[in-house]
């Protein structure tokens, strides 16, 4: 298997840095592809690919193609069924026998109908959700939550293994995508919860060092107080996971609980939260950043209307 | 120290626990009260201490007396200042030099007026709030918030060492109930989260062992997933915490909130959650049944109404 060749669609951060470790475990990156061809050429040049400048060039010097795009409409426009495409739509062959591995966060139905496309096309497609970030990504320790043909999984599970230290198969097309929107539903919940819990704490003058020590020994501890607790009281929003990210996932998750006919006060009521972080202007900070809405000198600096 | 005498308000659960690890550690347990009178002639027998009939018998029969009532309206009216009360009010030098351990989660404000009334006839107050339940008080590894006068807690701190694994100062009165009802908040508010979480992958038909093993693995890791997720899965809700008392808390934090201007919007909606339950008679469930909320097939059951 490490005799196929490897593209990467979308060469941000994450992207950039799967070809990165994919390279440095022996496997051939032939093709990379961005809407930004500078980002392109640049990690092109560093992994030893090349660099196309159109998304038919990847399928065409690609056997696996792995795509980290930004949401559904870039992965419909990757995947479009005219012009520039991945499908490569002038000529139906191009794409059998390949495979597509996903790593975008999208909604569960896109994976779905993804799916449905490329098997049209006799080519195979697999999700591959990413429950962690770039650090990882570099290292091949992703947690990597996989949907799609249980054979397809198997075909690029010894790929998978090297992006991922855990793996876990989840099931048909659309189910990886479906708990990665609840694992980020109630990481988001729990965020905004810290926020209100410091937030409040500081409006009492309660010394936040001991209030996050005394979280961590209690019922309120989280893996997001390890994360972002420090980074709220210190207002450290550098980006690893945008406020605007928070709000899509929280989003595809409100969704999905509508269509199935469940409430979720506490997620629509996050959702609410990064949506006033965007219309607020700080959608590019870190989801710490909603820490910014609850403290209360913080709040009144940004005017955040309802 | 050890010579001192030990008196205990409040037999329930954690009160008995309390008593008895005292007596094991070699204390004095000599005189014990509860409105329930079997409970207090059941623990007082087992531990060796009078059960006293009357509230002003326990600060007859006692230097220390460690206080565990339900709420705001019992601990008043064990501190009442006319009738059977704790301050013995036909005889107002009865505490003068005696020890008050509050162990009960109650409002913040009533911490300091208890101080304010014990003060003023020379006896001491001190708030030990528990984050932590009834095993642990049986062992003697409760986690204890303290607060109060810093000389009045290090007067009892040896006692209060043998009750806990993890003893903090955290400031003057109602400061360490101030924390605990922030812990309890955003505990509350992470138990919430979760049931909304398994409800929506329970929905989507989705493993829920699975998905608790994710959650384990990624951001929406948290210790209210350890304690709660199986039992919500299962519907396993013996009381450890029941909805009845996290509603109360909740409602001290959102009360205080209130107070100091502070916007909070998730802990609103998970005091409504189980404000909910309350009126759907589901109040004395643990706190991990708000997943009858959440888990479609059960809110159909319960019909719980906005």
């Amino acid at each position: 298997m490490a005799n196929e060749r490897i593209g990467v669609v979308g060469t941000g951060r994450m992207g950039a840095n799967i070809a990165r470790r994919l390279k440095d475990v022996g496997y051939a990156v032939t093709a990379v592809y961005d809407i930004n061809p500078e980002s392109a050429r640049s990690v092109g040049e560093e992994v030893g690919a090349m660099a196309c400048r159109s998304l038919s060039g990847v399928t065409e010097n690609a056997d696996i193609i792995i795509t980290v795009v930004s949401d559904d409409a870039a992965m419909y426009s990757i995947f479009a069924q005219t012009g520039d495409s991945l499908l490569v739509p002038e000529q139906p062959q191009a794409v059998g026998g390949k495979y597509f591995i996903n790593c975008a966060t999208i909604t569960p139905a896109v994976h779905r109908e993804i799916e449905r496309i490329l098997n049209a096309r006799a080519a195979h497609s697999i999700e591959a959700c990413m429950a962690s970030s770039i650090p990882q990504a570099r290292n091949g320790t992703l947690y990597l939550m996989c949907g799609g043909k249980r054979e397809d999984f198997e075909h690029v599970r010894p790929l998978l293994e090297k992006m991922s230290s855990s793996l876990r198969y989840i099931g048909p097309a659309g189910k990886a995508a479906e708990v990665k929107a609840l694992v980020n539903m109630v990481m988001n919940i729990n965020t905004a919860a810290l926020a209100e819990g410091l937030g409040l704490g500081e409006a009492l003058g309660i010394d936040l060092d001991v209030l996050r020590e005394v979280f961590s020994q209690t019922g309120a501890a989280s893996r997001v107080l390890e994360t972002d607790g420090a980074d709220m009281q210190n207002r450290d929003h550098d980006c690893y996971f945008s406020a605007a990210h928070a709000a899509k996932d929280s989003g595809i998750a409100v969704s999905l609980a509508r269509e199935t006919g469940v409430e979720l006060p506490l997620a629509q009521a996050t959702l609410d939260q990064y949506e006033r972080m965007k219309r607020a202007g700080l959608g590019e900070l870190d989801k710490s950043g909603v820490s910014e809405l609850t403290f209360k000198s913080r709040a009144a600096a940004h005017k955040v209307a309802h």
